[in-house]
């Protein structure tokens, strides 16, 4: 049995891993914390949590819960996780990093978009970015992840092929993303209201969004060159899901059918990415509750674009289930345990 | 591993039996039908169900799947059930029926209100209500279950220990049941389209819903006297749930905290109802996707009434959750295997 | 043109004043008032209300904003009116008010429920209870008006008639209500917030919600007795709207089209009140935006009850469009001035 | 008084005819039609329509409904509309298409896109693209209208003005649209059902809708010269609202607030167009209801492309709004008339 902590338990991705490990045979949760919510049973915020009828939150005294547990599960807001991950991390724990604080391998960078400093660049070394479709074998030996952003993570599931492959112009790329209203967090803000996000549908952080430099990271890496996309943010109203509309002029004339057998060829293996049929498209409601990534593709001949369409549930692929999926790919437990459950629909 | 079809799958309550018993260690599979749908595949339907990849509805010619199974699954129309049931259960097999063919102990009561006859009364006689929290005992050794409806579920929870206790007069029960559009089936109908039912809310089959005489009957049978009650549904604008505000006049001061102390007395040891705390009300947003009941009780004590306020997912512990809680109880499974899910929430 | 301030206009029941006033051609609006947004456009929180592009909400000084206007329309929260109201009112100005202050007749309940004195006992004998299909007539002559209650306006306007005519027992009703977001007001509260609502169903302050008595003294006044009444509040995942399903043991035998019949002749003069053929019942979406109440009638013979289910758009008739009416009655203008538009559907 | 007929009054472009005209002094409404729903009330179909309680849907039959009006406003079904809007045309009435039927003006482009042939190339070169902001005078002096559809007018507003300019390339233009669900019409089909569209989010029709080459008509006359366009339509889980978020590499450097400089050079005078200020960014839910176009702009100076996103009600000024602007053009009215109200938020 791994000790499991989680820090920062109060909002929706805390919530998430524990619906989740509630199923982990090979986990036992030790402690939960929020500052906030310090005294509070997790069922007073999270009535639907039933099974943790008794767990109670602590305040992170670091030192005390050192001890309680192996691995440590940080969903600390960004620039607060820094300290925390780097303690733990340094006591020769294991730590996912559900914030940003580790995704940006540059600290210019990181301090750039998060107009925060960086104090730990020689942990930020040590950290492999969670996406195990990309880095299953550095996951596998690491001490430190760094989970993705729910953006990032549907907008690299759906370009990487392409991009590895070479069939599409690098300089060319346009992310196109809707989430639902949970991807905001938990919080009391009128912005985030029933009313005001009810029957509505809006872009925001029009080309300055955080998550820009994570994905231009990435997608960097795989192109082998260093590029720049626009990426836009809308909300939907609906609770759960991201779709990732991304958009590239190709290199060459391809068929739809091609590609997409490009793209099987890739993720065939994945047991949480699956490549739709040509003339399907992805709908957030398909993998909502659930890890999976489902992906849709076009060639526009006319145009000479190919337009790729992913989705997944913010809260699950986006964060606690990817979570989870590295934990048990470091931990050597199979990687689907506590992540079989298939999407809740309707 | 017990073989297992189900008959008429092309439904929600058909898709809810195979997202839980795709959990399910001691099941096996082995037919789904659909006349409609038959040849498609499950996935064509309902995308989410990636396990089911291979799995393709067939017409469900009754001697062919007979053989195929030990238990059956019936989820088909009302009226349409009735033969297939008894087919199949003359045949030896044990069956859960998610129709209501064989709710009703009268066959006069269920000519009534399901304006068609009732053409097995001696198989009717052999049908145990599958509510395990009143049956339990007579579902461990039946072979013909008849599932209950997911309005009489969540009334019945709610009003049983008062009823059984005898505080209430039980010629005073007022049952106002509010549920999510899954309530009405898939089906193509402008009167669930999105457009209709989104920011709507409306009451419908006002006193003449044919939930009404099951409920009766075993409120009936629970105060040793007939009853009837006022029951009048409506139609929220979300998915999944049901919250059913019961009412009653008291027959005695009495405490709410004495109310819960009673209800808890009698729910204690269930896996899947739990009894709030007073000043708390259950959401169905808390219970969506699982297979729990809350309960939410006030005493008013300027009327003498009692307020009894349920909620459970109509597709689950309303339908399909319950037909598996059932079969696990029949078959001498663990009674929570595959239901160990918590709610998806948010 | 008569010159009209709102003190307390940057909630959905100002903006909702806004909208509608933009249609009357009679009244000049002059000034509105809100002490956290003072200085902010009115499109800074409302960009939706275009033609209001110049507006400035200004900090509620009293003496200044006297001279701006002859009639208020007061929007502040609860307690906080009652000091502005009787200011206003105490130098011959015209006030509707939309907060509870002065709608309880009785300063003693007043205390009981909203837990703060009454300081105005005297201005408040002058209010006269804003619901023009029972006190049209002494709207008319009054200076002073206690704008109704979202809930209660539905749950008299369904239970007058037959309280009126003597067929309903006055002791036996169940008022059974269901309400959109917008009845919380804009507010900035987890509580609210679009991940808990949207997708869930709950009852809330049961048995103790403060328009209880708001409800209980006006059908008092129509049974010509003391009334209590037991009174259940729910939220529904939509923006807008209430139904209300109210309960009550039928004093006589009689057919649902007699009753029917009896609810035309009471409101068939009435320009916003519908009653709606026998079999039908309202759906909140019809009436959203609009300042009408749709009234359906069913009466249960098993039980002997009767099922009286009203809807109203929470913000039009429940507070600003019946403020606006009663304005209008009080200022000469035709009733149904700036009123006109039918409801936006879907 | 000008009379007026609308042709095809079933669905929601015809309710929404209805529900604005019926604030239009200057129009009488003399017939609506519908050959499915003849015989039947509007009000059955459309109960909050209340003002129109005693019409009644008829058959289209040509020859006598030609007698009753002056005006024609034709919401037929793509393909039907085609001899309808010829027979009223070359009889001398005025006519307003809200089908597609007279939109493109080559009938090869419309043979190729709508699967069917174009039997009135005479009169459809007589047909006015209804974008008032475009074609304002020519719509003056038509007889035919070919009204817009819902995504070309939010797309062609968006980016008309840089397109003019010459600030963009016109290669490389790319439209992501997001609709609600009204863009599907009334009717029965589960695609549409609530329990398939709430929660969820997808794209439909990726690069083959018909939409597409509407848009790159009007685009290649602003750019005066012929261009392709990558159009992706998504289905948002609301009522109504369409957001387009267009992006197009600049051809110089310009800044956000100069872009907007020009946007609001443009459209100052335009009774429906707002340009937001820099950094605010279109809502769908602050158009509801009414005939306004909002517009955002950003220039992303990173990867030299422009923003642009606008929002409008896709019922409203993407259809039966904007055919009433074309109508008060024509006849003569003020712009404006019955086109009044703001938008209903929340």
């Amino acid at each position: 049995m791994v000790k499991v902590a989680i820090c920062g338990g109060s909002g929706y991705t805390g919530s998430e891993l524990l619906r989740m490990l509630s199923q982990h045979p090979g986990v036992e949760l030790t402690a939960v914390t929020s500052e906030k919510s310090a005294g509070k049973r997790v069922t007073d915020l999270f009535p639907h949590l039933v099974k943790f009828g008794g767990l109670v939150y602590e305040p992170m005294e670091k030192d005390r819960i050192l001890q309680k547990a192996d691995l440590f599960f940080m969903a600390l807001p960004h620039a607060a996780s820094q300290e925390a991950v780097n303690f733990f991390y340094q006591k020769g724990k294991r730590v996912v990093d559900l914030s940003a604080d580790f995704r940006l391998s540059d600290p210019v960078v990181y301090e750039e978009w998060y107009k925060t400093s960086h104090h730990y660049p020689n942990t930020l070394k040590k950290a492999v970015y969670g996406l195990p479709e990309l880095y299953r074998r550095e996951i596998k030996k690491a001490r430190l992840i760094a989970n993705p952003g729910c953006y990032p993570t549907s907008a690299i599931l759906a370009l990487n092929p392409a991009l590895k492959e070479g069939i599409i112009d690098p300089e060319s790329i346009i992310v196109d993303s809707k989430s639902g209203a949970t991807g905001a967090g938990r919080k009391a803000d009128v912005m985030v209201s029933f009313c005001e996000v009810n029957e509505g549908f809006k872009a925001y952080g029009v080309g300055v969004h955080r998550h820009t430099p994570e994905i231009e990271q990435i997608l960097s890496a795989i192109a082998g060159k260093a590029i720049m996309v626009d990426f836009t943010p809308h909300l939907v109203p609906m609770d759960r899901g991201i779709v990732t509309t991304a958009y590239a002029r190709l290199t060459q004339k391809i068929s739809t059918g091609k590609v997409i057998e490009l793209y099987n060829k890739k993720y065939s293996k994945e047991p949480y990415v699956k490549v739709l049929e040509e003339g399907f498209y992805p709908n957030a409601k398909h993998v909502r509750g659930s890890n999976y990534c489902f992906i849709g593709i076009k060639v526009n001949e006319r145009t000479n674009t190919l337009v790729m369409i992913s989705t997944i549930d913010n809260l699950v692929k986006g964060a606690s289930g990817q979570a989870i999926q590295n934990m048990n790919i470091m931990m050597g437990f199979q990687e689907t345990t506590a992540l079989e459950g298939l999407a809740l629909c309707p």
